[in-house]
């Protein structure tokens, strides 16, 4: 289920407050303020703190289902799709418009119990596709398979998702460079020469 | 320089602490009662939470240097040495007794100024390290390099430090087999077919 438009702009906008003051350190006081409502107007949206960490990683998870894996949904050729959808992970991750949620979306310690199951579950899912895409690749090579399906999988989501943690857009390498560069990078630990 | 023992003792507790009540969330006097001090005790010993955080984090450095890096400083030829440092930063990602200050080592938005850029510096140094070797392990092929050393070498640690987030030694995945199968697709991305 995909959240209102409101919802979504109090999302981006305590994203940026919990990743400044950190989750503990955030009131619901601060993030009201910054939304521009009261703290009633604000539970009123959201429930409660944990709900609105909840919203703020499923609102992540939208994004990436809307903007990487809906956007390759009609290519045919598995490798063009794994292509394609590892170049728009890159872009997700590294477009600065989303990045506050997309460092939240990976701490996700501070959520507990039911909530934080349903996004592991999303995560998991994202996994399970990515997993399903690397085989058809693989199964389109004469060669023996290098390495699994899931632990090329993680490793591909350790690459691309660590890259909030150096990369810059506006740094000395251009973002397609890098797309393509570790779009190669991948392909050759999957399969070997190409 | 070094931390002493007792520094370090409280170093792993504390860790333990911020990594269950965030940084912000867990007060000196919680750290206090957890490695049994008062917490006049504590703020003798570390000065303030800020430089405790960067305690810990120096910490997490100190080891990386001392359990992977010293121990291949003897190796000769740079394709050994490349294989047994990735298979040491893997064992040091995996084994339990320092996760939460591995966990902690990659969060540092909560390090600010002069503390953070005294970390930054030694895990620049780092890179510069793994970029020097895999350089090596390129000048060693006959064949031009694929990929810069710089970005082969962020990839590389996005594939080890992602680990944290989903790899468990008591899963169906052995480490010997992560670490071997690792190092291999690293090596492939590298420099293509082995």
């Amino acid at each position: 289920m995909q959240a209102s438009d409101r919802l979504r702009e109090i999302c981006r906008v305590a994203a940026r407050v919990f990743y400044n003051k950190g989750y503990d350190g955030a009131s619901m006081q601060d993030i009201a303020e910054a939304v521009s409502l009261t703290k009633a107007g604000l539970y009123h949206h959201v429930g409660s703190k944990d709900r609105l960490l909840f919203e703020i990683m499923n609102y992540g998870m939208d994004i990436l289902q809307e903007t990487v894996i809906n956007q390759v949904e009609s290519i045919a050729d598995p490798r063009e799709k794994l292509r394609r959808l590892i170049a728009g992970h890159i872009d997700l991750i590294v477009r600065a418009r989303d990045f506050e949620i997309t460092v939240i979306l990976h701490e996700n310690r501070s959520l507990k119990g039911e909530l934080r199951e349903k996004i592991n579950l999303r995560k998991r899912s994202y996994i399970h596709l990515l997993e399903q895409l690397i085989e058809r690749v693989q199964a389109l090579d004469p060669r023996p398979p290098r390495i699994s399906p899931a632990l090329a999988a993680f490793a591909l989501l350790g690459m691309v998702n660590w890259l909030y943690q150096w990369y810059r857009p506006e740094g000395p390498i251009p973002q397609q460079e890098l797309a393509a560069t570790y779009v190669n990078f991948f392909f050759r630990g999957l399969l070997g020469e190409g």
